[in-house]
């Protein structure tokens, strides 16, 4: 594990280093079909990470954003998003991450979020603690939703827009904006419950061992395992109280149903 | 102009100060009559600058957040809102700022927004060019509300869920999230259109000269100067091509309208 571990820093040192001459430069921002904002730093990044594995570990498998599926022969899967949240890098805020994450035969085994610019790293291994920085980081108790402080990247996560009103009275507050670096402020107690939709397996795997580690529970929005190879919708909480609460609120309001749905239809779609 | 510029400056480094201690600590919020949570470090923060203005500058105003109006003897009053952007500093996100202004009857003369996590200062002077840590900025030519990146700092800034979908279609894309930080990063050429509600005096008065330095407009949501002394709705773009896209965008969901009605009821109560 260890070696693994070294490798993965490694590619993140690389990545921030190509990243942080891209932050806040004038650049170009294609929209590819579904609407994200890809940048030539994306790309770049991801040319280098899949150029170290090709070299370091030539028979592990690679599953990027950008690049797509490399098959492993080694059981080893190295999966990475260079710059989750695009838009918030396009517009200049420094709440984007670089996300690396190995699997070994399907199952997350380690992971990384790190944010280049603030100079953050949170690390997850499996049976293992979450770290930032270096030390152990969980997440704090919350038992009630109404203390709860949320995360979501954007109104349109929510089926319904019904469902925004009383989602605002349901908890303390939103934090708009975030993606996948919620749930690093999850893992570290900044956050209570962090929801997305959308999030594909360079999403959802290198966020799993980084919430499970902290102490926190990760399922999709009907309380089961999360979707680890395709799409879907992701739900978060640091305290098991306030997850079941908040799997009652979206049963309430059709949104787990409708999420339910989606996935059903978009797995049809794939068989 | 020297003279109130470093003391400025000197309040934004002695507020940073007390926030870096209090960021990503455990601490309670609380929540006031408009929800917005006001932790101890806003409180803290306001008495220390209250504690400076009274020391060096006796005669002049001063009109907090927390603290409420203290009348000018001189014509200048200094505005504060020590942590704007109290719901991401909440969630451990950096995107929080330090707001500074000086007014002198009334008209906005120089203002700083700072995020002490970072590093980051913008400061506005009336009739000089904006600058970000020292250097000059100015917004970005944007001639096509299609192209144009869009920060809002929540879904409830609308007064309609419905506009919420054509909203992002009529942009490139919107990154929630930000609250006067946003107006900072449109000054820097990173976003385009930065439209806030419910913005007040602390916030407003110390946008102004920081956007119309950087060559932007900034209006409320029907084209008319902004509102200095009571809340209202704020629309700033880097581009006049794209603000005028914007206000007609507005006028045409019922955005606007209702935008002037609740500004309207709010001067009829106030009077």
């Amino acid at each position: 594990m260890q070696e693994f571990l070294s490798l993965a820093e490694f590619m993140a040192d690389e990545a921030g280093k190509i990243i942080r001459t891209y932050f806040r430069q004038p650049f170009d921002v294609e929209c590819k079909s579904d609407d994200s904002p890809v940048t030539r730093a994306d790309r770049e990044v991801e040319h280098r990470l899949c150029g170290i594995i090709a070299r370091q570990r030539p028979e592990d498998g690679i599953h990027g954003e950008e690049t797509g599926v490399k098959d492993s022969r080694s059981g080893y899967t190295w999966i990475f998003d260079p710059i989750d949240g695009t838009k918030q890098f396009a517009g200049g805020r420094p709440t984007f991450c670089i996300l690396i994450a190995l699997c070994y035969e399907g199952r997350p085994l380690m992971s990384i979020m790190d944010q280049p610019i603030l100079g953050e790293r949170w690390v997850g291994v499996k049976d293992r603690p979450t770290t930032f920085n270096g030390k152990i980081v969980r997440t704090r108790a919350c038992k009630d939703l109404k203390t709860a402080r949320l995360g979501m990247t954007s109104p349109r996560n929510l089926a319904f827009t019904e469902t925004l009103a009383p989602l605002h009275e349901a908890t303390q507050f939103i934090a708009w904006g975030g993606h996948a670096y919620g749930f690093a402020q999850l893992a570290s107690g900044w956050l209570d419950v962090v929801m997305e939709k959308h999030f594909g397996p360079f999403d959802t795997v290198p966020v799993v061992p980084i919430v499970e580690g902290a102490g926190g529970i990760i399922t999709d929005w009907s309380g089961n395992p999360p979707n680890l190879t395709g799409k879907g919708k992701v739900l978060a909480a640091g305290d098991p109280a306030t997850h079941e609460q908040m799997l009652d609120f979206l049963r309430a309001h059709g949104e787990a149903q409708a999420a339910a749905r989606a996935a059903g239809s978009s797995h049809r779609k794939a068989a």
